[in-house]
């Protein structure tokens, strides 16, 4: 039996995607057992309940030692605002777990892995489980929490990786919560950005990012159709900054906002599933 | 008479707001000689003309001692892929000018401060006579070229200033273009984002604007219907940001996306109109 924390550090999750996440688990993963915490339902203006609320819940399943595993429900936007306290907070029994998550909550994956502390994933979220095929979604990130590895992310190599939303990575350079990212390959994607904010995007991520052993493109999806064409699409973007700055370009993944979001285990550590 | 050059680093100027320009100039600033390079009209994708051509006009306009100004045209996004062959083309005549602008020109005003060349202005360009009232805006930067300070934006302090949009501030930090901005007022402007996206990118700036003296809020304008409300607007979002970091906030300030938008020579240089 394994025992899954699941929190919201920025906005809240439909009480009727965590039923049927709970169903799915309790169907197919009998030993699985999720704790979706009260705060995930909350609600506040944009969030997911205010500032201490939900770094009190973060900080309940992160210092909690009955969890093997915490497991962010949704993104959105928010968790930077909770990032310093949630560090500065966490102890001896969050050092041990693994954090699954992505989009907006890559922002507490990032601080984590520059801290040092637990086993950084992305990973499909419960928000999920509402795509086309989100089951096949929320099941790649539950089969990794039971020791499978088939849906980590194929085109890892034998050096340490990270994955993260390209806005998300760019809002972390040069502040507390950036990860040093020497020898890395670092994944993006991104969603509903146009085509022109991307490229702004890249440009700033790539001023920024120095000694990474490249940059992989994962999905692009719902680009906003501009009142003109911009001239490029994603890969050619990250292909021309990648060259502008002698970062090599390493190819396509498949991570993204979609239902086939692969899990990327930040750094080598926890590149196998956890027993 | 001055002679003025003007050119599109970023998006192209439709011509008819070239000829409105040079009308009212024509009637009113007869000391104020108007160049408009044809490369403001080119049209290549997104940009106004593919960065060598847009970089060549720029030099063009910059290097030439018979200018005593640059004047951008219009932003929109793409002056930062020619902002580093820019800098290091300037010669001997560039360092005299004044440069004019705003939005996304804001970055060759921002690479300029750091490298100490020429005296950067934040200050309309000839696309804002498209805005209601928009003649008094292309009027207050001709006024201000022919030695008139009464478009000053009046909150400006013994203290040196620059004046942004924040996003385009925001992918400035951690850059080669970003100025040091130590004890200077950091006037900030926005358009056209999420309350959400704003608060990101005070997070991101906060994180990384060290020393300044403090942030003044322009105008944010434009700001698209989110789903939900956020719960805070955008002089509340600021105040937050400043609280956390420490930062002075100074108040409002009558810069943005406006016709009232008003001129902030950056540094204290070129405070005084030129004679």
């Amino acid at each position: 039996m394994r025992k899954v924390a699941i929190c919201a550090p920025a906005t809240p999750l439909r009480r009727r995607y965590a039923e049927a996440v709970t169903a799915l688990a309790a169907q197919e993963f009998p030993d699985i057992d999720l704790h979706f915490h009260d705060q995930c339902f909350e609600s506040e203006g944009h969030f997911a309940g205010r500032d201490e609320v939900r770094l009190a819940a973060l900080l309940e399943c992160s210092n909690d030692p009955q969890f093997d595993a915490v497991w962010f429900a949704k993104g959105g936007y928010g968790s930077n605002r909770i990032a310093a306290d949630f560090i500065s907070h966490l102890k001896v029994a969050a050092h041990e777990k693994a954090y699954l998550g992505y989009s907006d909550c890559g922002t507490l994956l990032g601080a984590l892995y520059r801290a040092g502390i637990g086993y950084p994933v992305h990973a499909p979220m419960p928000v999920d489980i509402k795509r086309d095929d989100g089951g096949d979604a929320v099941r790649r990130a539950m089969s990794w929490m039971s020791g499978d590895d088939s849906g980590i992310e194929p085109s890892l190599t034998g050096r340490p990786a990270v994955a993260f939303n390209l806005y998300t990575l760019s809002m972390l350079v040069g502040t507390q919560f950036m990860p040093v990212l020497k020898g890395h390959d670092v994944l993006i994607e991104e969603v509903g950005e146009y085509e022109y904010a991307i490229d702004r995007l890249m440009f700033h991520l790539a001023e920024n990012l120095q000694d990474a052993a490249g940059i992989r493109l994962g999905e692009v999806t719902a680009i906003p159709e501009n009142d003109r064409p911009f001239g490029a699409d994603a890969e050619e973007i990250v292909r021309y900054w990648c060259a502008r700055y002698g970062i090599d370009y390493l190819g396509r993944a498949m991570i993204g906002h979609s239902a086939t979001n692969r899990i990327v285990p930040f750094g080598l550590e926890a590149r196998a599933a956890p027993a």
